[in-house]
């Protein structure tokens, strides 16, 4: 019992959770920052988009600059990208080292670069380029505990989505099935790679008898900016959570498909579709002050919903896989 | 006496104060917005420095992003212009249509015209731009109510400083005198123009007695980045107000030189030299958390001495020239 406790305390500490650091559409508010989120994982960091002020943002929310490895430009509008300047000079003055990697659109590497030799900037640090590929379901990160993937979306620029998979925990042998079978090291690799044993006297014990079985890996997907996909979970399967843009109400079906955005109610269409536990709404719309009646529609098609407010913090669950905001 | 009290009222109506809109060095903070501060005379808006950030700080501050017609770079460190991005489209995504006239390094014009290529974005106004000429005092800005001058300063980029000069008001004629001397519109424009009148009996009327006397014009001065300059006042004259970055505390001289910067000591030495009636000091090191004994050490040499706070805002009294900090 003492056992099943500690190890019940290892996986809830297991963290997976998204702070919203900008949540505007175009046009930032004095409240409101363009878009840019964190997914915190464990001891992981990954930024995904790079509005104006994410620097500015991660220091409000006490997220060192230097602990990002990885960062997922969705597309190049302004909106998703002008903070990457700032963000990049910035970890370069504070000394990094470590190789910085860069999802994003080809032509970013070029602005980049572009500025760099006209401002006479040398990184201390290499920055790794994964240029998007913008068709299908593509693996681009492979960390230790989480794969990403891009998928396309349907904008008014091309576009990627992203979905954040925790890879499978390996399964933790009872302890006392050690001392029990006296199990050596070999058994025990084994074991965790899924095998079961076979005793003495021909009796065969399954893994499932000698493991404490890993909860399900985890799923977060993030989709801004576009118009409503259809039948996205053919492309990417189901997810946990899902974070998509809003930038309209539902009455507003005409001017989302005419600037290539989505309304409050199509976003809860594809929570539903991608059977996600919990949706985060955002990207609103400078229309909006008050965006809590997109909530309220989104939830007559699915829920619960979320509000992406700035700074807002979002952690899935490690056994229940349901969303709690923390903050 | 009535008249002369809407008089007053009408001097000190004409607004010329500096909004902060960000105060820090390279490094910003949660609470310390990159260098970009709002000149607001009478009607007229100018932004010198566009730090990231700069479009959010103008809404916090309540400032129309279209008002804004001149924008003054002082130099191509990323925390002096990387805001530059976000508010020259946001501008575009808000319909401006009225020209905009930047002052700037010649590298800008390249970096802005590079990404506008790259990301497909098509300005629908014109950016006007007048590249900076790094030596001597020149006359870079000739608006209806302000001159605006550029001075070099000594940073480890070339670097602008800039002067704000109000032009002279025109007198205002004393309506006794009209009604009085029975004077017709072409004797008023005359009188405007700094003429006397000669009475049928031959009588000479001094312009001095015909007109209310018009205040001395105004200036202001803004030097960031720059290590200590001698005798700066041969360049450019002396200021009302100056703003002078204090990277450093008086302490840390050696580190201020070698980073192309000055300490607090050195600004006020500068105030003093240009015979200042105050001083702003800002773009703060993030070493100093309080950087209240900035200020203290400050005024040991030259008072008073201002901090700028982000969103603080100092007006230049119209009559007596002094500063007020107004919020």
């Amino acid at each position: 019992m003492f056992r099943c406790i500690i190890l019940g305390v290892y996986f809830i500490n297991m963290d997976f959770s998204i702070t919203i650091l900008g949540a505007s559409s175009a046009l930032p508010t004095a409240n409101r920052f363009p878009s840019a989120q964190v997914v915190k994982h464990n001891e992981s960091i990954f930024l995904i988009d790079c509005g104006e002020g994410t620097q500015m943002q991660l220091r409000r929310n006490k997220i060192s600059l230097l602990k990002i490895n990885h960062i997922f430009i969705s597309h190049l509008h302004g909106d998703h990208y002008y903070g990457i300047f700032g963000l990049l000079t910035s970890m370069n003055l504070l000394g990094r080292k470590k190789e910085l990697h860069l999802y994003a659109p080809p032509e970013l590497r070029r602005i980049l670069n572009y500025i760099w030799k006209q401002t006479g900037i040398q990184l201390l640090y290499e920055v790794v380029f994964h240029v998007h590929n913008y068709s299908g379901f593509n693996l681009i990160a492979d960390c230790k505990h989480m794969q990403v993937f891009s998928f396309p979306l349907s904008h008014s620029k091309q576009n990627c989505g992203f979905k954040f998979c925790e890879k499978q925990s390996v399964a933790n042998i009872r302890k006392d099935c050690i001392e029990r079978f006296e199990l050596g090291i070999v058994d025990v690799r084994r074991i965790k790679a899924g095998a079961g044993i076979y005793l003495i006297d021909g009796t065969y014990i399954d893994n499932k008898e000698l493991t404490h079985h890993a909860p399900e890996p985890r799923t977060y997907t993030y989709c801004s900016d576009t118009v409503f996909v259809e039948s996205l979970n053919t492309v990417i399967g189901n997810t946990d959570l899902l974070y998509h843009e809003a930038t309209f109400a539902g009455e507003a079906n005409d001017l989302a498909i005419a600037t290539g955005h989505s309304t409050s109610i199509q976003a809860a269409h594809v929570a539903k579709q991608l059977s996600a536990k919990a949706l985060i709404l955002g990207h609103f719309s400078t229309r909006y002050t008050d965006v809590g009646f997109l909530q309220q529609e989104a939830e007559t098609i699915f829920k619960p919903v979320f509000l992406a407010e700035d700074n807002a913090e979002f952690a899935i669950n490690r056994i229940t896989r349901a969303t709690v905001q923390v903050k």
